[in-house]
């Protein structure tokens, strides 16, 4: 399919070469600021515009791979009202581009981008929501063309599935700048935390969170918990969570589960 | 060396393979549950006791992988006073060991094992105490030939290691649990944040976590946050995890820093 992708961030670097390799063509690429989108033209192999309104109306699909609140604004620039317009977003609404036609929906890749991280987006579980029959099965098509991992979610499902993902992933490597902040004090490296870290992902690839879950909360081990909460005693902050984090795992999974 | 093993739990299983992997003798195995003493007795081909009292003088080297608080009860049983006595845990002091004789320290491995999961432990941090140059001699003898990441750590950087651990280990997988949890109130499937989780673990592989921090809290997104934590209101205790967790991104990483 003709492809016009928008946007040069770390979702439109990842998806646009995952269409190429499905055997798309992305027609144009269009972004915000010159660096990033010209760079990311080259790897495309496509032309480039910075201007909204000089978007071609050739495209089969437009994707919207910008910032949340920049979704709705910018879907008025798309020319025509045939082709189907996604956005990419977690927590926007689908209907943000029903001023673009019938032809509307979401492709949300549940996963985490960065320049310089290779993924392997076969792999990347993607979220659709789409309303007329012919934009689902535009969709799906497309969807199931660059990822093996699709599904279809309502906006509803969507919302906690971010909301989950940001406990999994932003929370988490929160907890990792916390253990490395933990190890400075001392001038120890975050070096040695990083096989745990690793392992406690592997772990949870294939066994539920619940039955992996170890440490002092786990075994009910108060005398190491109140050694913790010592260590931690001059910063409200990490006392609060450290005490938080520990009633939760005792509630869920404590020993007297 | 000639080895005594202690312990038949998780630390046992993954340490005593990796002994004779570097060419040592478990000479014996000592347990205080049959089945799994008997079953590990029989991966390291070594006799088993069940009883304290029956542990054999021969050996070069004891090594208590058993819980906490049952260290320094065991290190009474153990007879002569010439070998080198160590415990592998991240939060007793080492001195428990003293009424063994000179030679006493500290293994204390940096990983979460598992019955279910292989480990390379020449890839596991081991963090090293011993008192006397001879002891230390020993132990880091023994500790180079199971490992290639080694260090000596004072009884106080253990205790912060081990705290660091807590947060990048205990409490990132509670993390998961609770985006599981999340998703099983609109009955989604665990399986659409694993990918997720193993790119959150791989990218502080080579990163530093603040690098790394992406999410709403990062980018200063108040709009996303207002709706997670309206999707969290009647649960007081995630709302408090959210909130604490949301500002400590901020604090340390957000858009004004």
């Amino acid at each position: 399919m003709k492809i016009v992708l928008i946007g040069s961030g770390n979702v439109a670097i990842h998806l646009g070469p995952a269409l190429i390799k499905a055997g798309h063509k992305i027609i144009q690429l269009a972004g915000r600021t010159e660096t990033s989108t010209r760079k990311l033209s080259i790897r495309l192999n496509c032309p480039y515009t910075l201007d909204p309104g000089s978007i071609t109306e050739k495209a089969d699909i437009y994707i919207l791979a910008i910032k949340d609140e920049a979704i709705s604004g910018y879907s008025r620039y798309i020319p025509g009202n045939k082709a189907l317009v996604l956005h990419t977003s977690g927590t926007v609404k689908a209907d943000v581009l029903a001023n673009c036609g019938k032809m509307y929906g979401v492709l949300y890749p549940v996963q985490t981008f960065s320049r310089k991280r290779k993924i392997n987006f076969k792999k990347v579980p993607l979220c659709l929501e789409a309303g007329t029959p012919d934009s689902k099965k535009r969709l799906d098509s497309l969807a199931r063309s660059i990822s093996n991992n699709t599904q279809w979610t309502s906006y509803t499902e969507r919302q906690y599935i971010h909301l989950a993902a940001v406990f999994a992933n932003n929370f988490s490597n929160h907890l990792y700048l916390i253990a490395e902040k933990l190890l400075l004090k001392k001038d120890l490296s975050f070096e040695i935390l990083r096989p745990l870290i690793l392992e406690t992902a592997l772990k949870v690839q294939k066994n539920r969170p619940l039955q992996m879950q170890t440490g002092p909360a786990r075994r009910g081990d108060t005398k190491t918990i109140e050694m913790h909460k010592a260590l931690l005693k001059t910063d409200d902050n990490l006392s609060n969570m450290y005490t938080i984090l520990t009633q939760s795992i005792l509630d869920h999974s404590g020993p007297t589960m």
